[in-house]
């Protein structure tokens, strides 16, 4: 068999891991071909790539990033891609392409897939939302990275006597806020799935101050906002140079609770450090299976599918049914953690 | 409702994680009380224990260890037991009794439910060997500690191109060196539940030597054993002292590797490290959904069952089911790490 | 003896393990008695201590943070502070004092000493920022911090073909980015002891991308600037809830780069974390030592002097001495990095 | 110039971030060519080696081991050694060899030296016990490595109340024991630099259970003996496979102590963890600088010299002083401790 591997999308910890995966199930166990397209979709598409043997993956296991590259260009975005990218897996006579990546990567290779391409996927996010799996690699990762820097901000949070708003990842969902202020204890977690009500934020914090304690930790994700009419909200989030940071969540909610509070509050963005170097136990021992799998799967012919864990099985499931979704914080998982607004 | 808490057997890290959960989720969600006894069971038979409230349980998340003590001591082992833990149930008022602790724990928990205390265990195990719960808390820390353990060792292995036995925990089941191994990238994987071939396990380690890899690290569960008439094997494992880890499989199977590859081997014993410390943010996690769940399951009556984890989500199995069998590692999770003998 | 100890200023990896320190030495070794007071020099002035016996420091070494509080109030900023602090000391029959802070808090220090209290200092600064000490504990942590986070960055600006602006602590010298940025092999270090030229800079950074690759790392201390006239800078870094830390130099820098190079470019400012948290054993060795040696020299009677660290040798240096000047890093250290600007 | 560079001896943390340094100083900044030589000495010897340029030292700094390999094979062990090196070096055209390595490679390095060629050494120990210089890379990693464990390992001591004896690296001095010890707060550590009387260390262990502690953890180095007639001690530490760490004395002191106190006393021995994986940051910048240097000494014609540490300064020391003699833990050092027998 002869098959084309790639990692498009933002950086997660786990993608070498899977690459490396891939090689030694499909080279050692199969004599398969492997071969590496470079830089995402645009490696496909501009028959960009080089030949994957065991040298090539020796030592990447632990190591960050992918040494395939990435990129943000999807075939969807381009009006020819589809063609050309059929054209590229005939001519090179690839009998799979096992694309790794996120929710954008997989919804372009369904879009292949239903064109006819033989894609097994294998799923790929820091931020816990795709549905369909239980979780996906990279982010134990970046749950452990958050919680880490949670666990040293609590003494200075306290030395200080401040409120610390401390922003992680997490766009649409809450997972990497729910877990890592879980983990760390955080007083108050904010996700994008509720919008906040300051009033309550307020109330809340405040109640530690009122009970004698002296400081508090709200970890909020990046994407969380305040219900409507609740306090003013730059939406915006950009900066003159275009940079999304500037003044997000965290920083906004810090001076709306210094205000409020009487306190000196301080944002904490923990930003990209999330994102990358190298994955946890849990996280290699997934991306591995998963290469596994897809590799499986594809001499199987199982196409159109991704790998997925369920419990402690990994299982395949139609990509179509994984990327129509979000998979979201379900409001059980609050109760929890209690300190969920 | 008034509640009581216990840790039973070995170190564990989380623990104090499920103990915290439970009192916040107790006191202040539902306005119970909560007493901890002392060294687990015997804090119960002896009737030695003491409030805890939620100033009690500060700080305590990410600690390992346990704040209230453990002991192996177990009522199953103590004529009169039962009936003096009755008896003192009785005398303090408790609604339910949440131990917390693994096989030996969950089996004294079961008799004690069979005699009719209201008991909502809480599985514990570095191992990963309890039936009926995808995981427990405690493992994913363990391999962890073994993984970066392993990742050091490496680099030294390589450097005085030799190969290293890396012992790790695991009397009855090879969890911990399965994933682990995975997660490092060993060059072979021995557990208890195959017993290995000396003469199979020294050709997997040669053809590297002579594939030209100048060094192998070998991952060992402490419970692996050599198939019959494989190779001399001291199963005694006792030394003068009595100390149960002198000469274990990684000392003797370096010996005898070193002979037959002609090549210095060394062992290495991670020993007790892997079951102490601050637990990881999975586990923490973990942790605190069990406590939280193990209290509604006492408010909803639920007795005579442990809180379990399936897929995502914490639900509630019969102590009895739980301790029947001991989960082993499945064949085909053998094949997903290629290099399990 | 009777001896106050105190901690003064901005949080630092190691205060706990001086406090312990202390204690051990004066109470075990020497019989003293010991009083800690609360909240820095503010404890001194409204007389609010605990006392500080052998349990009171139990398990604190590894502990971030401190357990007596800290805050920014100055005897200097008080009119009657000295007078006050002087009327307590001799109310408690206090031997010594032994304040532990970074610059501010030894000018305090320097100062009550001139005025006949029994002062010995003790030096702390993330920064490594005081003079007449090769270093203090909490720098060691801190660098270890940002080079973990830089590591980690690394693989995400290579995934990402990015540039990426580290922005680390540091208001008026470059140590922290100096360390981190050598430790982290970052492509680019700029400092406040030199303010740089952005088209320097530009052209630096530039050259990776035209010798092929594909992404840079650059290190930032907060407190740099550019040479006079080089780029439009906003020296104000507050915003407007007055946070100081809004589009600061990373921001700025990562903005101009971004027009300049046509690259991608993202600031990452990694803050609070920096100084918060479990010291490294560096640091714990480091500051158990200068808790010895304080309580040595207050045995000695050597008041109006500070614990330092000459080579391996813990030796007292006066105050005066120590806070003339800041030190800066000197120019011979910025070749070995070859890449500071 | 023509540079040559090797690694010998064990392993260290740093090895290739010193190798990484020399290439980018006499490469980038003096056009120098570098060559490094496989397999220490062996390398030299056997004329094997490769060209090092920017490219092969891409990525290596973080990296533990040595990626020019290492071996123990010194020309001092071979007759004719000293003249087939030099030939070599005539014949490779090369103006200076910089060896990287412990004690016994730098008396290699003088021998050598002494015999007319031109060596810059660079010392190397994870043990610190070599003279004329503060300190060398390697230590500050094995430490942490240590300490790190020793954390993990008193929450463990504490839950199941027992006595740990954990054994550290250090043959002949106690530098790591007495660091990681007084890191991790240990309550007694055993140096060889002062043989223990084995009824001391009974005692003082026995001292905090009748103060009512539950557990007690002792540090004590590898190479630690008892005071003659002491108690009855196996120096061999060899077992019937010639390894010989097989009953060290952390094995034997374990089970002496567990009969003298009456209490569970476990040895856990952490072995060559200590030796491998990336280095910290503070190896990483005095490696860095070390190699660095070695390139300026060769530039300025400074041979049978070595780098040193020497507060905050590189500095150059004779290669001849700098073997003669071991760096043993002073005295006063001891006292510092506390707890040192």
């Amino acid at each position: 068999m002869r098959i084309g591997v790639l990692t498009s999308g933002g950086d997660c910890p786990g993608l070498n891991a899977v690459i490396r995966s891939v090689v030694h199930r499909a080279v050692v166990d199969h004599g398969d071909e492997v071969i590496g397209f470079h830089d995402g979709w645009k490696g496909l598409l501009e028959c960009d790539y080089r030949k994957l043997d065991l040298d090539a993956v020796g030592g990447i296991l632990a190591r960050g990033g992918t040494i395939l590259g990435s990129s943000r260009v999807q075939p969807a975005h381009l009006r020819d891609g589809v063609e050309r990218a059929k054209g590229h897996v005939t001519d090179l006579g690839l009998d799979a392409i096992i694309p790794i990546g996120g929710e954008g990567t997989l919804k372009a290779a369904n879009l292949l897939s239903e064109a006819g391409l033989p894609i097994v996927g294998v799923p790929k996010t820091i931020d816990n939302d795709i549905a369909s799996t239980d979780v996906t690699f990279g982010f134990d990762t970046a749950v452990g990275v958050a919680t880490e820097a949670l666990d040293r901000l609590k003494t200075t949070a306290e030395s200080h006597q401040r409120v610390l708003i401390v922003e992680v990842m997490g766009r649409h969902t809450g997972w990497i806020a729910l877990h890592s202020g879980m983990a760390a204890g955080a007083h108050a977690i904010v996700v994008p799935e509720r919008p906040f009500d300051i009033a309550e934020l307020t109330e809340v914090v405040g109640r530690r101050f009122s009970d004698g304690k002296k400081f508090a930790i709200v970890v909020v994700a990046e994407g969380a906002k305040p219900r409507e009419g609740s306090m003013e909200f730059n939406q915006g989030k950009t900066d003159i140079y275009g940079h999304e940071r500037f003044a997000g969540v965290a920083t906004q909610l810090s001076g709306e609770l210094e205000q409020r509070l009487g306190k000196e509050a301080r944002p904490v963005i923990l930003g990209h450090v999330q994102r990358g170097g190298t994955p946890t136990a849990y996280d290699r021992v997934l991306a591995t299976r998963f290469g596994w799998h897809a590799v499986e799967a594809a001499h199987r012919g199982e196409f159109g599918m991704m790998t997925a864990l369920r419990g402690t099985d990994i299982t395949m499931v139609p990509l179509a049914a994984a990327v129509e979704t979000l998979k979201t914080v379900p409001a059980e998982r609050y109760a929890e953690a209690q300190v969920v607004l």
